[in-house]
């Protein structure tokens, strides 16, 4: 039979199903794992379904998404980022992570290099890969903030751009501004790409404040903003994602779209456009869940002597690095659903291959579900280390 | 600032968007361009939505559909295209396009060659250049199917496929069985994909019938089968679509599909599901008013010497050709429009250089306005030839 082709051969299995089908053949498992919020969307979906309805919109529309919706982003960049849209251009994507394929596609050939701060978010070095180009890992420092020297030498003249993502997915890291400008400047300077993921913006703890790169008077011609509805209006699965452009990348990204989607579902548009009109409060309120889980997960891990972990300030994430032990990653995964009830994402997922970590989710749960499983996983880390 | 990639320069400015700006320039054009149809979609969407709705599934989902709707998918396959489910894997995709990228990155290294029947679709070959590889077109019959002899002298160790779209998108040809049979055996033995776009198969007029090549004995290996729900059922801005793949592939679409999309749109795909439990009927039944403008079209087209066009017997569109005049394709389609109130699609947006052609899509309006825009083209073909 013919064969698949080199490309995908060399990227990595999706862990998300996989950890999945752990859980599933493992009943009554609590799941640490999965990103995403445990509040449902806001009541307006239903306005959004309703106008949809009306709209009698049956045919595909805008490539780059409804006028409707782009205006109302434009409003909210202006008054939540600080961003001017005058400056960009707005494409409303199927969520944030083909935002990201679409921008790869849009900067690179294949053998061009983009930086990915290590620990990085699985998707973007798929991406990077089934794009044929190379992930290169700069390591961050002992907190996970970026190491900007790091960052410098990392750039050959291949490297197309930089990647950030704050709050940082997997490790709850927020970056702050003299960080992220500083990256921006770099990026400036060496005529490369800024990619900016700010999908947890809304999820920034203890004074953590998240910072648009995009804001920056110098950045237009070079920055690119990932922004998503999947965490903060809890859109997961509706599937809307949008990118801030520079402006001569708008004709490269249509042409890409076009060909991969056509244009994002359009009753998706309508229900993101609702939330976006309720605005961020929604999220904000329903964060007081996911600040109790917090708490319990900072408290447990503490109990834990020899294992590590930065604050919890940013993102629903917190990346546990454990002792060295006998087991591969996905043994320590295995281990804890299979003995413990609890499922966690494996540090390998994320490039990490010197250290046993984990992360851990604590967002996707009811206060009380998430605890008993804060406690299943203190326990079956204790356990582990036993 | 930074530059745009190398693939992107050499992928073609999508078409629809263009001639959709050239329509917005010119109110009270007639568009006979894009290929939608004219009917609304089933009732049925709103006991899907309602289904959604009561789910609580907020989310994400399977990467490769839910899987009720998978198994109706699988019932469909057997009852209506001869397929064996259990020989494939099926995935639901946001519109098959999106499964043709899929299946371009799965099976096919940037040089890749992968072979298309001219004129061809354009986001078919516009994929193919996004991913690096290589387009190689071989032309059609005079009746626009395909010339075996040709396609298996194009063959070189390089190439991956070999793409079939039937009913045909531009020219509206409906490939026999023997000819989709003896396609997909040379593809068998050269080692090769049978990459099938089966997009239209409800729309088959005059007795042209169509048929699926997964529906061979052999073909379960390398024989990858796309479909859609945008045109049968008018869902084309829900995005459902769906691949039936080799198993050996099921792993390297899930990559693919995880990092740019994660999951379909689940609400789309409960409105999919109900679609397809209504099944064909509700788009067999609307074919009539495409009928009374196939027909028009057809009795229009007849009364101008010098042009030429292929029998309709599938899909809603016909490829007209023009004889020999002094003007660019798009400035044909310019005069249409600003001259003659109606809208078509240029030729060498499916790779036509040699001759002048346009695609006349006759499904997308009610007969009434079908009717005027098809006596528009016809005057205005007629003022061009002067």
């Amino acid at each position: 039979m013919p064969s698949i082709s080199e490309r995908i051969n060399g990227v990595q299995t999706p862990i998300i199903p996989e950890v999945a089908d752990l859980i599933d053949e493992n009943p009554g498992t609590i799941s640490l794992g999965q990103g995403v919020v445990h509040y449902s969307p806001p009541k307006e979906i239903v306005e959004g379904i309703r106008a949809f309805s009306d709209s009698a919109m049956h045919h595909y529309q805008a490539v780059e998404g409804i006028a409707m919706l782009r205006e109302k982003i434009a409003e909210k960049t202006i008054a939540e980022n600080n961003i001017n849209p005058e400056c960009y251009e707005i494409v409303v994507t199927a969520g944030s992570n083909m935002g990201f394929l679409n921008a790869i596609l849009a900067v690179c050939d294949p053998g061009d290099e983009v930086i990915l701060l290590s620990p990085w978010y699985f998707n973007h070095e798929m991406a990077i890969r089934i794009a044929n180009c190379t992930p290169v890992s700069v390591a961050t420092d002992s907190s996970f903030k970026p190491d900007i020297v790091a960052i410098s030498a990392a750039i050959t003249p291949r490297t197309r751009a930089v990647v950030t993502v704050s709050p940082n997915n997997p490790t709850g890291a927020v970056y702050s501004k003299t960080t992220i400008s500083t990256i921006n400047q770099l990026c400036l300077e060496n005529n490369l790409y800024h990619i900016s993921d700010e999908a947890y913006e809304y999820f920034c703890y203890d004074g953590a404040a998240h910072y648009s790169p995009a804001s920056i008077d110098t950045a237009e011609n070079h920055t690119i903003s990932l922004f998503s509805t999947s965490k903060s209006y809890a859109l997961a699965n509706w599937r809307i994602g949008y990118m801030m452009i520079p402006k001569h990348l708008f004709k490269p990204i249509r042409k890409i779209q076009d060909t991969n989607l056509i244009c994002p579902p359009v009753i998706s548009q309508f229900v993101a456009l609702e939330c976006l009109k309720s605005g961020r409060n929604y999220c904000l309120q329903n964060q007081k869940g996911i600040e109790s889980s917090r708490t319990h997960l900072k408290a447990g891990l503490k109990t834990l002597s020899d294992v590590t972990f930065p604050k919890l300030e940013g993102a629903f994430y917190v990346l546990v690095q454990l002792p060295a032990v006998e087991m591969s990653d996905m043994e320590i995964v295995r281990f804890l659903i299979e003995q413990h009830g609890v499922a966690v994402i494996p540090g390998v997922a994320f490039g990490i291959r010197d250290r046993k970590c984990i992360r851990v989710s604590y967002g996707a749960l009811e206060p009380s579900i998430a605890t008993t499983g804060i406690n299943r996983l203190v326990a079956g880390i204790r356990c582990l280390l036993g």
